[in-house]
């Protein structure tokens, strides 16, 4: 499970930074990638990448402004004419669809495989056995999402010496074993499964938000996060124009991340009125200030979320 | 006046070639740009170049394919973040002004100027003091437009010389002696303006074409330009396939390039399974077998279009 950020500015794509959108590559969890909001010139930046747009799996928007959505019709088709066949589901506010289906229709573009879209509200919105995720209406003047995705806890371990120790060699009866409860042995004798299996591993939990003001509804969602990505789109000296743009400032997000009690914070949807080095240490340094373990996002940026032991 | 490619391959962008769009810069005939199509990641090209997104006066859409059509939602509202305020015309097919509404309105874009739209049909689609475009239907499969840009001639310089061996001194008179027909000399006398002008310098004419198979309209509508742009989205090994798919190859081309009489020819919207330089210069070669003064397009590359002498 790892982040790929291919777009981390705000707004206009910058040369140093493109519009925005995130992959959180679940390559070894289910062979997918799901895809956080599509600016336009994604499949442009995935293209730097070792991304397979057949592999993506799922979209899911944040909010319907342009820097966030633009990329969508281009990646489908071009997702289409390089073979993919599974479906793909796309998750966003309401006109998602419409924006999708028209732009496809218009140009008449005939897809190699289904769409499913789902327009969200709050509330679980995906949940199969090993993964949830859970949206939540943010503060952006217009329906703003984020998205806590939540990695169900793995099953513990089977304790292999433990059975040997009780005379219990290895052979089909393991699978069983595995499954936990009350165990007839083959020799007559009952075990309980349970006490042969290690303590489960607790699933990780990324939150991802779409651009927010400062809100107590991002704390709840991203409680005790592995990872945290919110917008930092202005340093803490904007505090107004934040605010009257809808938008974070640095410190706004490190006391989301410091609040939520997170592990880590990285942020992102950068304006490019700061785009030196200096002002780029400052941003991170306002942060830090109130959350240590803070990064900013620069395209092509790759973390690994690692397992919990 | 020159033109800028911004994207010449074919159908989905690679990392050498984006989608389509040509830029023909009109700065110094009318401090403007004029672009014909506009794939997804135009406006990122135009990053790179001097282009300023608000002196972009017209878009001519060919089709309404998607590799010539999605970069337009970012690239107006762009124009619109930096500062545009001067109306945007945008010509092409029938669609074109809904998918650019909906994607404005589901995006909440506020534009901070006016777009025309002009569907448009065969014939002339604009005329000023200075410019003419005709727009003719091609043949691919849906429909496909090419643009013949006219620059009206230029009226003559104004014989500076022999009016002073005249015994006619610079002055305000020389501006009505520009215009030509009788003119009453404060001296008393009379001349004829029109023998005192050069001859006209005859306008430019570029064409630039859809996508399309070969067709005797593109011969028609590029007849006597001084720059024909065709697309080549094949070698000519692979005529079936082009005929297959709607497309044009090299020799389809520099057929029509030969029987217009252009001037000059480029080739565009080049497949993406021609990537080494072997295969470039084997295109090439394609195409001068039969028209000499061809080039194939890249991105960025720049061409000056003279004037008439």
């Amino acid at each position: 499970m790892n982040i790929m950020f291919l777009g981390t500015g705000a707004g206009i794509p910058a040369k140093a930074r493109n519009v925005s959108s995130i992959a959180l590559q679940l390559l070894e969890e289910r062979n997918a990638v799901w895809l956080f909001d599509c600016g336009e010139a994604t499949q442009h930046q995935i293209l730097h990448t070792s991304i397979k747009p057949r592999k993506i799996e799922k979209i899911f928007i944040t909010h319907m402004h342009g820097d966030h959505i633009y990329g969508l019709p281009g990646l489908i088709s071009s997702r289409s004419f390089q073979g993919g066949e599974t479906p793909l589901t796309i998750y966003g506010p309401k006109g998602i669809k419409e924006f999708v289906k028209i732009s496809l229709s218009v140009s008449h573009t005939h897809l190699t495989y289904e769409i499913k879209f789902v327009e969200i509200e709050n509330g679980l919105i995906f949940e199969d056995q090993s993964f949830q995720v859970i949206a939540e209406k943010l503060e952006h003047g217009i329906d703003s999402y984020g998205y806590r995705v939540i990695e169900k806890d793995l099953p513990g371990p089977l304790l292999v010496e433990k059975l040997k120790n009780h005379g219990i060699p290895p052979g089909p009866i393991y699978q069983k074993i595995k499954k936990g409860g009350d165990i007839q042995l083959p020799n007559g004798s009952a075990i309980n499964g349970d006490d042969f299996i290690g303590p489960k591993q607790k699933g990780r939990v990324v939150t991802i938000l779409g651009d927010t003001r400062y809100t107590e509804k991002s704390i709840k969602l991203a409680e005790e996060s592995d990872l945290l990505i919110h917008e930092a789109t202005f340093s803490k000296e904007d505090q107004q124009l934040a605010y009257d743009y809808f938008h974070s400032t640095t410190m706004d997000a490190a006391t989301i991340a410091s609040k939520s009690n997170v592990k880590k914070l990285i942020l992102t949807h950068i304006s490019s009125r700061y785009q030196t080095t200096e002002q780029h240490d400052l941003l991170l340094q306002e942060a830090k200030d109130t959350f240590p373990l803070t990064f900013i996002a620069t395209d092509f940026m790759q973390i690994e979320i690692p397992k919990n032991s």
